[in-house]
């Protein structure tokens, strides 16, 4: 089953001439055994280039070494927390393009523990930045932000011009390391390029809590027949992408001239609230059910409003589309987790 | 002379009738021996408020124990880092009025030594947030953010909404903390005000180096009858404003009812290039002159070219608009240095 997702990925993006640059390259993923990481790790080597992974296996993270089976004795995986600056020093060094994923992305948890997001979010990148400064500054540099930097939606849909109003610190954190990248282009002539990603899924997320956002929730509820919570009337709009289509983002800005310093919306542009993402589920997994219940209040308080992304700006410049419609990601994420739940929660 | 000084401020807070609510209150200042803070304790001293000062007294920065000569013994001063958690908690509770000045703010330093310029204005500022949320949630915050936050000027003059596109680390971090003021008014339900303060001079900055922007720096040189060395042909604009200005608006922000989670620009709106400040502070001074040479790259790199603030919001909504002219303040503050420079370089 794995393989069959593999087979697929592999032969898209062997069939895109602008990404076989990447053959015989180096490249490093922080965060590579988490949830994006791990999927772009697998893309990396299906092309062709030799891989490093820093990951830090954190407790509650999205790391996790099942995410690179199969492919795992062909990776350099490195067992180490961003802010350990020799580690990643030596990580760094010599690479051709340098990917920064490794996060913490809870919310919630931000809330609680904000000076520990603030380590992985804005110190761990700043670390990262230093080292490709110093050992490797020639290399690409790509960082995976997230639509929730903008915050409080003042206009729809959502394009890079969008003021930065975060509601909570982990969205504030992951500003300022979007910030960091693009100061770095300025004041080092870095190559840096970032990525604003509307809610990712498919194969390989965390689902073994519901801190981290509500789709890898949903999905496990389908997959376990459970039952939907939503807050409210569950009319909420998110813009969903899936990860296959995230990952060729990155790979493209990876690999196109002339956009150091640039910000790209990543999303599909097409708006769902998240009843009918839940229905979809249910139709899919032929089990489950909705319930409605109020908004708890920590949750109503950093609830952003509707969100969908403008994703113009990379259409035009990158030449990125999404090709996975939701359909068919909610029935590809289904059936990877009917079959590897175990690995999962 | 320092009385000369002190009297004028303190005649004109006590004439303006919104301020005097500070009479019995609680405040914190951090950085309260730095230039703006201090300046800032002796308005809040004379409106009869109770003071409490956190200051590192960090090596190169602008920390100065003569800032608050005259009135030293009637205020409240803890030697402590605002990384200090548990100071930090301690002097914050119990406040009505917290402001968050203690930074690190100089650019060029941040280029060499990003993680310190991190721990500072970054997760400093957190801990003052934490600690307000938990010890003194009701207190009325004021974060002294800076023009440098918005970078690269894309429209002028820079209102509130331009986008944030810093050059360099410190600014970046800079905006980081706005950013947090701004979530944990969200998240928290807290009392914050963010001020982005364009260039600020006047008595009590330090001058005992040059790192720290210009303006310092041309007033020292006006005293000292030397050379003005001036990038370029010196015809890059700024915004100064003198810092009685500023400490009004810092009181008027913490004043004002409703408007919690709101950025205001502080500046005078009028455009002044540098050779025009250099040639009034020969004037003022009767001596120095003028010299032409390159940028040097470093100071060309981050350069974020002419910057006018528009103060038409602070104006609006807080009424509040600056009352000392350039060639005024160039003359306290150089009739300032030429008294007391033995307690600044």
């Amino acid at each position: 089953m794995t393989s069959d997702i593999l087979a697929y990925q592999a032969a898209d993006l062997l069939a895109e001439p602008r990404l076989q640059v990447f053959s015989g390259r180096s490249a490093l993923v922080t965060g590579g055994l988490g949830f994006i990481g791990s999927n772009l790790v697998h893309a990396l080597n299906a092309l062709g280039a030799s891989v490093t992974v820093i990951d830090s296996l954190s407790d509650g993270q999205g790391g996790n070494r099942f995410n690179l089976q199969g492919i795992e004795d062909l990776i350099d995986i490195r067992l180490a927390d961003i802010n350990d600056e020799a580690a990643v020093a030596e990580a760094v060094r010599g690479r051709h393009y340098v990917f920064n994923l490794a996060a913490s992305v809870s919310h919630l948890d931000s809330l609680d523990a904000p000076f520990r997001d603030l380590d992985t979010n804005v110190r761990g990148n700043l670390a990262v930045l230093e080292a490709v400064r110093r050992y490797a500054p020639e290399a690409r540099v790509v960082y995976a932000g997230t639509r929730s930097q903008y915050g409080l939606i003042q206009t729809s849909p959502v394009t890079e011009e969008h003021p930065l109003l975060p509601t909570e610190v982990n969205s504030a954190n992951k500003a300022a390391a979007d910030l960091y990248h693009f100061a770095y282009h300025i004041a080092h002539g870095m190559a840096t390029v970032s990525l604003r990603l509307t809610n990712t899924y498919g194969p390989r997320m965390l689902t073994a809590h519901w801190r981290q956002g509500f789709i890898n929730w949903f999905v496990r509820t389908a997959v376990e027949g459970g039952v939907f919570k939503l807050y409210g009337d569950g009319s909420q709009v998110r813009d969903l992408v899936y990860v296959d289509d995230v990952v060729r983002a990155h790979l493209i800005a990876a690999v196109t001239p002339d956009v150091a310093g640039q910000a790209f919306n990543v999303g599909s542009g097409n708006p769902v609230s998240l009843l009918q993402i839940a229905t979809q589920l249910i139709e899919i997994a032929g089990q489950g059910s909705i319930e409605l219940v109020p908004f708890p209040d920590d949750a109503r308080r950093i609830e952003i409003g509707d969100y969908v992304a403008d994703t113009a700006k990379i259409d035009r410049i990158l030449d990125w589309q999404p090709r996975i419609s939701l359909r068919q990601g909610l029935e590809r994420s289904v059936r990877y987790y009917q079959t590897y739940r175990e690995h999962y929660w």
